[in-house]
């Protein structure tokens, strides 16, 4: 089992944090929005006695809110072809498994989220990539790329969009592209499209699900980076597929059930919150706006514009990005401040690769970025001459 | 992967509740006892802005809150040692994950919780099971019985103490049988003791990490039936075992964190709690001696006398008990009621075994037991009746 390249210097955070340290986090995307009132509210208004299980599958009345708020993005399906999990990691954790037997392969693009590498060795399937390039703002890797990759152990293609760490939306072209590989070769498709709503460039948005292959695709949702709630851990997997829900059911049955105080949160979240969700999407593209930019003002820093999510996947003027993220955690401090980021190596499944980039997540507020810009490009400077 | 004995008929349950049945559930270690009221309370009074990740192995103020309530169970351990997680049974996933490689063997006792057997085949470990027997109240059998299913692939053992589904209560003795065994082979013990507190008889508790074995021992916890809160999802893995701890918490990192509202929730439960949980001791053991004594007094039922826990494995005068337990959903009504129950066979290994046995919870107020003994009865005359 790899160490997470997002949380794994989280102890190095921790020593600075007791001498005082500031530290800004780029590392990981914990938005600092404030989740919707309406949801807060609904914690107030627990009128329960007994705390007790719910249904395995979650919920009828945050399966049906669901249906409406899919039904928004043309995505049309039932409450019973919504699972509500634990998290969007335990979506795709138990879809993996279900779909998936030991030795199997899964095809999915590095630059990739590094859980979904966890969660393939969890279930003890082979993870093979393709690899997207900065040079190319990160966009899906030619069709060539995954019909040389796929072989006779491939049985399913993994995707995230927008993605988690790139920030890349794939275009309706792309997605194509995409089903007709998944056509030929009979694959499932797992297409996590938890940061559907951020897409900063008026790019259309494509659910796998509405590429008409039901039986293909199985959706990963969560309610978590949407509403700001990461804490509550509810996520969803939505698919078509009766095998595949029924599968996935056993293992559900075997955890009990998804947490019933982020069900009642999450459900209260989905409706009456329009303006809220217009807010965050115009704070996040204007902090996207801002970051990038300033990023790429620091001499030899080097970022693509992010169509959407909050991440973005940056080159630094370093051989050795790890080595970097650790340096500032244990010994660069600017006025007793520093930054935390993920090194990007761990993004990747091919070794060497991504060594001199980090992941970022741009969800402080703007004035934090600014200052987290101060502190990186003063550290890089300093980090320089040290080497 | 099984499907869950103590679920997989919910939807015929379902079904018979739309008709306006009333369905007693004896299947589910669900408590109706109420929350305590502090707990509950503590949800109200949440004044965060921002429902945000928690650390990976859960907020220290929980962890340093379960050190003192270990120690009154005379277990000593530190808060780094204390690993929080969604549920009892995902500490036991992970520990499983952690400890054990794939073909690995695990030893468990058989009537056994059933979902072991699922969190051992999601971690592709083979599960090798001793059988207890009902005719001798289900104690642990004989040292011998353990040194023959023990091969050069068994990894561990794992016992569940006071027992779900038996309700038995290792002794010392017991223990240090167990201990012997564990050294001499050099395996892992997983002890799940969410029951601890509900011991009726008196029986001192030993904890598995008193044994004096702290490299092998990786205790398995739970908020959610001393406080009836089964819906937070908040269990433990408690370990001394520093490379243990430190793989768990790699899986523990990919998945983020656990649930940030239940362990709100059950921090403010452990202390101040005291009186509550005697009051809930009672009622369980009330309910115990009245269901067990109801049992016993329906001709060709026998249950023996669970020490522990809130379950029983009684055997009934039917020849497929699980036969029984659907007739009971799709056909049979008393007055418009009827009863759920878990049909044993899912919670052994060996084939044929437990058959015409069924796991009972008795969670449920004295008045609704007594109802649901009167359906029973009358159940079994009927479809003796028919058969």
């Amino acid at each position: 089992m790899p160490s997470s390249p997002i949380r794994k210097l989280a102890p190095l955070a921790r020593e600075a944090k007791k001498e005082g340290v500031k530290v800004y986090h780029l590392n990981i995307g914990q938005p600092d929005l404030p989740t919707p009132q309406k949801a807060l509210d609904a914690l107030k208004n627990v009128d329960r006695k007994t705390l007790e299980y719910s249904p395995s599958e979650g919920y009828p009345g945050l399966r049906e809110k669901l249906v409406g708020y899919y039904k928004k993005f043309n995505v049309d399906v039932t409450p019973d072809e919504i699972i509500v999990t634990c998290g969007g990691s335990e979506a795709i954790l138990l879809g993996l498994l279900s779909c998936l037997d030991p030795d199997d392969e899964l095809i999915m693009v590095e630059p990739g989220y590094a859980n979904y590498i966890s969660f393939a060795k969890t279930a003890h399937i082979k993870v093979k990539t393709v690899t997207s390039r900065i040079e190319d703002g990160f966009a899906l890797p030619p069709v060539e790329a995954f019909e040389e990759a796929i072989g006779p152990k491939t049985k399913a293609i993994l995707l995230c969009n927008p993605s988690n760490p790139t920030g890349y939306v794939y275009t309706p072209e792309e997605l194509q592209k995409i089903k007709e590989i998944v056509v030929k070769h009979d694959l499932f498709l797992f297409s996590d499209e938890v940061y559907r709503e951020f897409r900063y460039n008026g790019q259309p948005y494509v659910s796998a699900l509405s590429l008409g292959i039901p039986e293909h695709v199985i959706m990963i949702d969560s309610v978590s980076k949407r509403y700001s709630e990461c804490g509550i851990r509810i996520g969803m997997l939505v698919t078509h597929n009766k095998e595949v829900h029924d599968t996935v059911m056993k293992f559900c049955q075997a955890r009990l059930s998804p947490p019933l105080l982020g069900q009642i949160v999450a459900e209260a979240s989905i409706e009456g919150t329009e303006q809220y969700a217009k807010e965050c999407f115009d704070e996040y593209k204007a902090r996207r706006d801002f970051f990038i930019k300033g990023l790429n003002e620091i001499p030899g820093v080097y970022s693509p514009m992010p169509g959407g999510a909050f991440y973005t996947v940056a080159s630094l003027p370093v051989e050795d990005a790890e080595d970097f993220c650790r340096w500032l955690l244990t010994d660069f401090r600017l006025n007793g401040e520093t930054v935390m980021m993920a090194p990007a190596a761990g993004f990747y499944s091919t070794p060497g690769l991504g060594k001199n980039q980090v992941r970022m997540a741009y969800v402080l507020k703007e004035e934090d970025l600014a200052q987290a810009l101060k502190v990186l490009r003063a550290a890089l400077a300093t980090y320089k001459d040290r080497h």
